[in-house]
């Protein structure tokens, strides 16, 4: 809610999260509306005894609940839909607040609540996160935007990679000394990488805007990995569809979350062919053609034994390029020369074959995610 | 945090995200000592200009910063770990509040920094979740148990299955009604599966506690999937280690989420040999068997070709059961016949084949993850 309440150019002040009681729900709106004209709730709106959203709205503003026809509709049409059958709880969801605006929910059961009062909006939305972002995208922020002037808030977003957090900033520091008043630069970390935002808000700094992102450009030099918005794996779905190529995965210790990643962008079964997860060695061997010997002489964890299945990949899948993955996601399985946290990735790119070796650290969870993150960085650096 | 602190017995009363300015953190510290005698701040502790909670709490506090040199040695050491150059800026780092106790953080750069003002306590944490939580279970909950006197948090959380959120709730109305003072029932809807959890707070509970979960527990009936705080993934995890038995998958449409779920749980390589991502029809053929005649005649989405695949998958890893998921998970790829979010999947432990097909709905991300959590559930059951 406050990505998309701040890209439509508002100023997101306060972000609460209470417990489902009465009286935390009344002290929130009193601060809320003490604090900003305009107030998003989420949540609560179930058919449960735990759902008391929708009674503390309506003492809270004086109201009550009417039975709203429209809503009960909606839902009869979402359960024909879903082949269920109606019950009183369900039925329940169409009592709405009398004086309050009812907005339909096209993706669930409870319906959007909006109020209005002393020239404050408080709009009660679903807290099935699904449900929420439907409404945000299709109904609030459209009707929000259109009662309200807002400056529109100017951003570019890069990737760097390559340099730590503390040494960018360094690097960094005269460019943020000379920044103009009001854009500001944050530092964005996460899975080994940094995204740099660098952003403004209002119109009138179009111009100024291009020319700092620019000079921010030069000075990233060799550590700007894409100027994107967008997910790394989705970076990499469009250089693959620009350039017309098909790309197959052999992943150990990432686990599959690398082909999850590239999958969770729609489409991507242009150019994803798919992927062999070979956690047992027996499977680098029969699926990706990783020979007994290679596995013998220089273990599972290795440039030879990565190599050999980016290049089964490619022979399994028929693809242009291949990424593989192997490593010590932990906590066991670590030795003295191959601690928890050690991860060979080789990229292949038609002719191009890349093979490096990544220290991370002793966390199973960030281990699995930095390799799948440095993977896609690999592949991009690889492609360029 | 607020997971951590409710199961140590404390009662956590609000949550708040705030920005990164003077103004909002000395309002935030202000309004938290209203409402509670223990504050805990998580964020803006990195090395950058755009990190000041450090600053901002020893204005707060009219501390001053002093250098600690025992934190430099802390961050000395971790970086000759990583292998990196220290520099100014990280130095910085080891400037604290001089009133405040330092907790030295063994998994990144910035300490711990606990502050006691007029009996309430203020603990400011690292931002990076891994640290974040790092300090949490070894530092933070530790001390503070030893200070407070808490009521133990009583729990018991049930996984039900194959009725609807508003139903369960009609089915346990009674039961709700008649729940001593005190006790409460949460529904945790999520991926198609519902979670009960009854609690109450106190060990003068123990017994009362246990009469109530058996009662739920006989209402539950065939609803009930399994008693379990664990993740789907672990309990499928368990149950095949203490059967001795192992599994492999091939997926198609939910695209490797499944196996990410599988093999994010240490330990998983006892029992999971691994899978196929076959998101290309060629892949099915080559890697799992699948004839072309099958999908030839009933398409990639069907009965036929996810019971191939499974089949596939247990010959190609050689494992005792294995999950096979083949869908529509959209936004394109749908026909009257088979709309999108239509999924078959198919379980097999031995010598019991389960095929059943879902309808989900329209949005790709919940495809994908009901898909999984369904394959999960369904393989549960398949081996009860």
């Amino acid at each position: 809610m406050s990505r998309k309440m701040s890209g439509a150019g508002f100023d997101v002040v306060y972000i609460t999260s209470i417990k489902d009681s009465k009286e935390a729900i009344y002290t929130a709106i009193e601060d809320g509306f003490g604090r900003a004209d305009i107030l998003l709730i989420t949540g609560g709106n179930g058919p449960t005894k735990d759902d008391i959203t929708k009674n503390t709205l309506c003492d809270y503003f004086n109201d009550q609940l009417v039975f709203d026809n429209e809503v009960l509709k909606n839902i009869e049409a979402l359960f024909k839909d879903r082949n269920i059958a109606l019950n009183e709880l369900t039925r329940n969801q169409a009592f709405v607040p009398e004086r309050s605006t009812v907005i339909q929910n096209k993706v669930g059961t409870a319906p959007v609540l909006w109020f209005e009062k002393n020239g404050k909006i408080l709009i009660s939305m679903p807290g099935v996160p699904l449900e929420m972002r439907w409404a945000m995208k299709e109904e609030v922020i459209p009707r929000l935007t259109k009662m309200f002037q807002t400056k529109k808030f100017l951003k570019h977003v890069f990737y760097t990679q390559g340099i730590s957090e503390s040494a960018l900033a360094m690097h960094l520091n005269d460019f943020e000394e000379q920044l103009p008043n009001g854009f500001g630069l944050a530092y964005l970390p996460g899975g080994g990488i940094i995204r740099l935002r660098l952003s403004v808000k209002g119109d009138e700094y179009v111009a100024e805007m291009e020319k700092q992102a620019d000079k921010l450009k030069v000075l990233l030099g060799e550590y700007l990995l894409a100027e994107s918005e967008d997910p790394l794996q989705q970076l990499l779905g469009n250089t693959l569809k620009d350039k017309g190529m098909t790309i197959s995965l052999a992943e150990s210790c990432s686990g599959g979350y690398l082909s999850h990643l590239l999958t969770s962008t729609p489409g991507a079964s242009d150019y994803f062919k798919g992927g062999v997860v070979s956690y047992a060695n027996s499977a680098k061997m029969n699926l990706l053609n990783v020979k007994q010997a290679t596995l013998d002489n220089h273990g599972a964890v290795s440039h030879q034994v990565v190599e050999e299945m980016a290049k089964g990949a490619i022979e399994a899948f028929a693809t242009d390029c291949a990424i593989a993955v192997s490593g010590i996601a932990g906590p066991d399985g670590g030795t003295v020369q191959k601690p928890v946290g050690t991860v060979w990735i080789c990229t292949i790119c038609k002719d191009s074959v890349v093979s490096k070796k990544y220290m991370f650290g002793k966390s199973r969870e960030n281990n699995i995610r930095r390799s799948a993150v440095m993977a896609l960085v690999q592949m991009l650096r690889c492609m360029q």
